[in-house]
């Protein structure tokens, strides 16, 4: 296993997840999970960055993220599926590289920009998030990081800041790689892109009764209002998840281009779909809900791994750095 | 000893320490340990917010500091002597608190802002010295800092830290006092302020021949030339050196006023009274030195004590904040 190349990605413990997550993350883990050693981490302290106010639902929203992971078919012995947490590591590895890393660095990422203007967020925490981002990466020493196109600058400011480090202290960092993979778009029930924060998803956890009554809501063409208008698929959300769950696609592209499809039908056989395909995620997921120490051994196996990872690059961070003690 | 009420204290590991630390430090640190818990740090972390770029010398500064700890009378039995970086709470608690520190509070201290613009220094580590601090008391709950005027700021900004930690997460954490102390003024061989980084000090390690030599070439009133001429001891660093180490103070003043005692007479007093002062203090020195074991084994226990307290106040923090898995 370890002669593999090293994958580090993570997300924040918004709770359970949705097809979003599920279609634009999970499932692309798990098809790198045989090729690669997987470090795959709940970044809870990344969530403190802008819910330091709300963290009484911390815990479950962490189990609830690691039971997606499972049911998603990641498999333990295959990859360290871990707390951010359990592995203080990643905040020692912050504060040394918070030493080398100018601030304004940090100000000119984008991400930072917006959610000062848009969040209203200020906290020096919340200005070191890519910071804590690179520790995390380099803690694993990964050489590649799964991405969204949004998370590029991200993968950056880590390569400038190993960089910085490797040429402080000698060569010690690998530059990691962003995975690009194509992902469908994945709209919420409202059209506008799914998240848990618009209140438009549709989540793994969901009943296949609460799949069906969402999709119901559904927005779709305001131009098709009854059975024989004909809509315009490609504005349609309800046809971009066809895209996604329904292998015929012909049949209701044609159907609804020439009326003869109506809405409500079209949204029943989606429902179909979609719920005949996450049936067994589903079923997993219900098991592992109701295995709630199995989960947890997991997350603890998976903290002793990455530990014992993210425990060697330290040792070798302290002797470059010289802050390791010499024997006497 | 856990009635007592905790110091927390701590000083840069700048290498051999010199006059100024000592009298301005040490000495009040030797005469506080009979009545505090006193937990007394070499912050190596801290040190990096300036000498990132220098730290070879690292593993003997934190040495050298750790001996003058020892020689100037810290008893380890009554103190835990350790170096920060043993204890890794330091580093996530840092981490937590930055999660609900707004940026400007720490752009705001007065030390920032000089230091941004006199040593150039700018990077996100030395943003956040003031809460590294913060996280270096809050851990051991202070109920003490001895500090010196500079460092009221500091304080404060500890203070404000902890009563918004206290209002979002549940009372945890005691208001810590400035412990204010008068310190006799102690200037470097040119006049000013004793300094390292000025080159302009007295070490306690210096021999005896090197403590006459720096004496020997300190400035004096530029109006006193030759003995005869009437000198202003008000001026003289010289004489406020005579005032912390010779009891017979007004012998000097008189001499001097008078111009009867000239400089060099002057000097050589004042180096005898200063060498036989710290006669005791340097022989200790030199027994440590060549006892390296011995000293690294006693920064050892202190972390292990040190580890002790921040560890069960970690866990309590962890609790509030609810970043504490519950037991399944």
């Amino acid at each position: 296993m370890n002669s593999k190349p090293v994958i580090l990605s993570g997300m924040q413990p918004t709770g359970q997840l949705h097809l979003g997550n599920y279609e634009g993350a999970l499932k692309n883990w798990v098809s790198l999970q045989d090729k690669y050693q997987m470090f795959l981490c709940v970044v809870d302290w990344h969530a403190l960055t802008s819910d330091f106010n709300d963290t009484a639902p911390m815990q479950d929203r962490i189990f609830q993220t690691a039971v997606d992971y499972l049911a998603a078919g990641l498999d333990p012995a295959k990859c360290a599926i871990f707390v951010q947490s359990d592995v203080k590591e990643h905040a020692e590895l912050h504060l040394l590289l918070s030493m080398i890393v100018p601030t304004p660095w940090l100000e000119r990422v984008p991400s930072y920009k917006e959610k000062v203007e848009s969040l209203g967020l200020d906290s020096y925490g919340f200005l070191g998030y890519p910071l804590l981002m690179a520790a995390d990466i380099l803690l694993y020493k990964a050489n590649a990081v799964p991405v969204g196109k949004d998370q590029l600058p991200h993968i950056e400011l880590t390569r400038e800041v190993l960089r910085r480090f490797n040429a402080l202290y000698g060569p010690l960092f690998p530059e990691p790689e962003g995975l690009m993979a194509e992902f469908p778009v994945i709209p919420g029930i409202d059209g506008r892109k799914m998240s848990k924060s618009y209140g438009n998803d549709i989540r793994l956890a969901d009943s296949e009764e609460d799949t069906i009554k969402k999709i119901k809501k559904m927005l779709t063409d305001p131009q098709k209002i009854r059975r024989g208008d004909p809509g315009r698929p490609e504005i349609c959300p309800v046809f971009a998840l066809h895209k996604v769950y329904n292998p015929g696609l012909d049949e209701i592209q044609a159907g609804c281009t020439s009326g003869a499809l109506g809405c409500v039908d079209c949204k029943m056989k989606l429902a179909g779909y979609l719920n005949e395909s996450l049936r067994p995620l589903r079923e997993r997921r219900k098991e592992l809900v109701n295995n709630k120490k199995y989960v947890i051994n997991i997350l603890e196996g998976g903290a002793e791994r990455a530990r014992q990872k993210a425990g060697s690059t330290m040792s070798q961070v302290r002797e470059a750095m010289h802050l390791k003690r010499p024997d006497v």
